[in-house]
């Protein structure tokens, strides 16, 4: 177990060693930490790797010029200059919210960036200014539109966190396939097959090996299969590419840029770098703020007071799963799995760093 | 067979005998016909009934003073009045198109309105305008949350209209549940079972039976099973639910009124009749209207050119399959089933109107 402050002063120090700012390096820490308290470790230590092979490949800017592109009052276009995600993604939000407070919301698209760990952490900005935040991100492709056999889309998260008053925050966070990534990965290494409805072939049959990836396979879209709304699952997915790489200029689909430097550069670019999409709604731009809190505080206790399905303990409220893993883990400490241990260990040793190995 | 000028002149009368301005009667026609044209008779001449009788026990005002009630430069909060859904929502959408013409974007909740048809019509309102359009509404429960069995929400439907330059429009306008209800209650005449993954039982055991919503079942969300990611499908529903209700002051889930008069208005309310929420962004408030249009052209024919499962065609951009019935109907003229003929028939009588029976 890892203290949050070992962990957040490493990965802080190793960012800067990168050759980061101190405040971006911060920011970069911070995200990476959120995920790892908020149960998504896919999204965060385990990551550090990749962000170092793609520094020493050359393909991350340590000290971008994160910058407007175009603007309304209302919206503005982020180029990234090539950051780390998180960089250039909490500016972008920072700018949602500052053109939020003038005019009621703001909406950045942002392109030039790269891989920008948990979608929440940037909608979850907006909570602390009373204000609705939400975010999305395009990524690198492995999920077919229904009826076809192609990569072309990422798992596409979408996120939205709205402020309440005596209750907890509605904070969603999800991909827009049935499941992330990372649980082909340990289904695989458990030797176990997956549910039908997650992946398919390399002919676009129903498949449930979850290697299938490494044969032609591609990922489904929410939904699974057309019979159950596959369709509505691509046009959530396609809207998130839109809004990250059409509205901004980056890379839509099939060319959104790897986030690991162990797969080559693409041959061909539409734009800049990945794409974002932030959004911050004041929320007494629509009720004033008690009148919204109290009334978003009766919609969580509605729909927590819901009758529990059979063997269903209760109905969960988007975030709750992952605030009660953020307390727990913030008292009790941070676990990290011996395998991402070593990969720290010997990345601190590439930086002149130290990584103690804890139990 | 008819022609959609004599269903439209037929609606059109209909609206104005009960008492709808001329502006407002034609609007109504116009949303009502843009979904027999586009395919979805479920949300067309069908619910004139539904109207009628909703009328006739005065629940719903033919004369509404639809009105802003609260803004900022970019949002508004519309108060319907109780007006007939169609015409509560065009001009929700229109104050959210004038908004983004000022500052990039505009963003309306609406309250006080009713049932508005398909989500679709209000967010292609914004595609002559070169502006990306976005529509949604909550309605009446028949969805229940992931681990629960209590119908909270429903089918609540989000559209996103896109514009493109020498390609079609993307549009993209689709319920959060894996299936519409007239599915259910089409397999149910028919004497089909469904497959497992749209409806639960009053326990939220898995079931096939189209007819268990009358024995205390549920609509499941997108997604179907936990399994295969029905929580993300609850937090779709529920975002839409509280973006509809809880920012403009509606009825939110359990408590959104009924869409049909046999069914009695409910004991509690929590705000003012259904809600909904429209969005408007003009395309050149991110890149040139140009630049933008010639980006989403390379998108969709990227995503058209995907490599087809076997046994399929192509990849459906969201918005073809209605665009191309849309046309063939306009030319063809629009089919009425019996059932319909016979109640528009029968209204046609209460109002002192004719509609003629045709083959």
């Amino acid at each position: 177990m890892y203290t949050y402050e070992y962990l957040f002063d490493f990965t802080c120090s190793f960012f800067e060693k990168m050759g980061c700012s101190d405040h971006d390096a911060r920011l970069i820490a911070e995200v990476f930490l959120a995920a790892e308290l908020r149960g998504i470790p896919s999204h965060g230590l385990i990551r550090l790797k990749d962000y170092y092979q793609l520094w020493k490949a050359d393909r991350i800017n340590v000290k971008p010029n994160v910058r407007v592109v175009h603007e309304t009052p209302s919206t503005a276009v982020v180029d990234g200059d090539g950051a780390i995600g998180m960089v250039a993604a909490s500016r972008s939000m920072e700018i949602a919210m500052e053109k939020g407070s003038m005019v009621g919301t703001g909406w950045v698209s942002t392109r030039g960036s790269n891989h920008y760990g948990i979608a929440g952490y940037y909608a979850m900005m907006a909570l602390k200014h009373d204000m609705i935040g939400l975010s999305m991100t395009n990524a690198n492709p492995q999920v077919a539109p229904t009826f076809s056999v192609t990569p072309m889309m990422g798992t596409n998260p979408i996120a939205v966190a709205i402020p309440a008053g005596s209750q907890t925050p509605f904070v969603a966070d999800f991909a827009t396939t049935p499941i992330a990534r990372g649980k082909l990965v340990v289904a695989e290494k458990k030797g176990e097959k997956v549910p039908f409805g997650f992946v398919q072939d390399k002919d676009g049959n129903p498949c449930n090996d979850p290697a299938i990836l490494r044969s032609g396979g591609s990922m489904l879209t929410l939904g699974g299969d057309y019979e159950h709304g596959s369709h509505k699952g691509f046009c959530l997915s396609a809207i998130v590419d839109i809004f990250c790489a059409v509205f901004s200029g980056a890379n839509f689909g099939p060319f959104v840029p790897p986030s690991v430097a162990y797969l080559p550069v693409l041959d061909r670019k539409v734009g800049e770098g990945t794409g974002h999409f932030f959004g911050a709604m004041r929320i007494d731009a629509f009720q004033p703020a008690e009148v919204f809190k109290a009334k978003m505080d009766e919609w969580i206790s509605t729909f927590r007071a819901a009758k529990p399905a059979a063997g269903r303990e209760k109905v969960i409220i988007p975030g709750d799963p992952e605030r009660e893993k953020e307390n727990r883990l913030r008292k009790e400490g941070i676990p990290v799995l011996p395998a991402i241990v070593k990969d720290l260990k010997e990345l601190a040793g590439e930086m002149g760093m130290e990584f103690e190995v804890k139990e």
